[in-house]
């Protein structure tokens, strides 16, 4: 199957050559035109896989999550659960340029799905990744619950509710005033909280 | 001073012209021509006002200020303090239709303002607004603090920022997914927060 193959290592150098634009010039740099200028392609080309800039915006967020997943599997589950819980939340944090870059996309992306009259496609895949953030907050309030450390009375529904809102208002901190909200500090917070929770 | 008076109200009709806008189409339809078309004017008049999208989103985001501060300073200081700190931290949240248009377009103009290279006048005004908030939630935990209503061993700092972060998720989390975070929902999560917080 020559085609499909083709096919996916085109998307490939789209999605990197992306990534470079929004890296160097930021998400609102990043149209058709500007991509495919870097990637070395016709407008006409890179719009044959993405006919218009939430098309682009669309494939950029796919691309961010599956950066996220891959970061997310490579971490080691050793030492103790709080200690494995802080490392995954790390990971999702923007702390430094490359996952900053990566959640400028995010916030672009809700931006223009907000902006979108009705239930439309961009509003559609919001969803889907704020589903993700959110089953992954609710693994790590399970294993903290199945390791029998969380307080007596905690309700695990409504910690996974708090963790996931906690994070996604670090990470908008932390990437809208990075000198206040510093990578230690977003990271101190975060322990501290998980902290609040244990017995 | 007939000129500056008629300065004044003229940007109050655009104000109100972009607000009908803004609560129709969303954020992503107010630009200098759809404001203009809105408030029976021509373009180049809005745009002596405006001279682009971002002097309008600007403004539209002082305009949400404005709102905000004036429900914030509406509210009476009556009942414990605990409740009263609930009652400022509802009033910031987008729990209804004119809540979540406010909301929407904070949310445009952070993703706007972080896809501009450098330091450029949107992010300036992104840290007013973000710094007006945080002022907020540093004057809700003094008031719990100065009542001796906090748990020994709280740092204020640290739960200010805590307080920030967490209002700052609920609000995206409700503004995005509004079938999950529900107003109830949203309230709920802050009562019990401030509640952990309590001794």
């Amino acid at each position: 199957m020559p085609k499909i193959v083709d096919h996916v290592t085109r998307r490939e150098e789209i999605a990197e050559a992306l990534w470079r634009v929004v890296r160097r010039d930021g998400i609102r740099a990043a149209s058709v035109r500007t991509v495919a200028a870097e990637a070395g392609w016709s407008a006409g080309a890179v719009r044959h896989y993405f006919p218009d800039q939430d098309g682009l915006l669309s494939f950029a967020m796919d691309l961010v999550s599956r950066r996220v997943t891959e970061r997310v599997n490579a971490i080691e589950a050793k030492g103790t659960v709080p200690a494995i819980v802080l490392r995954y939340l790390d990971e999702v944090l923007p702390l430094d340029a490359e996952r900053r870059a990566e959640f400028d996309i995010w916030l672009a992306f809700m931006a223009q799905a907000q902006a979108e009259s009705g239930a439309g496609t961009l509003h559609a895949h919001v969803d889907t990744v704020h589903e993700e953030l959110r089953g992954l907050c609710e693994s790590l309030v399970r294993a903290l619950s199945e390791a029998g450390l969380l307080k007596d009375g905690l309700d695990v529904r409504r910690e996974v509710e708090r963790l996931h809102a906690l994070l996604d208002g670090v990470a908008l901190h932390a990437a809208i005033q990075p000198h206040r909200t510093t990578p230690t500090r977003a990271r101190q917070l975060m322990r501290h909280h998980v902290e609040s929770l244990l017995r």
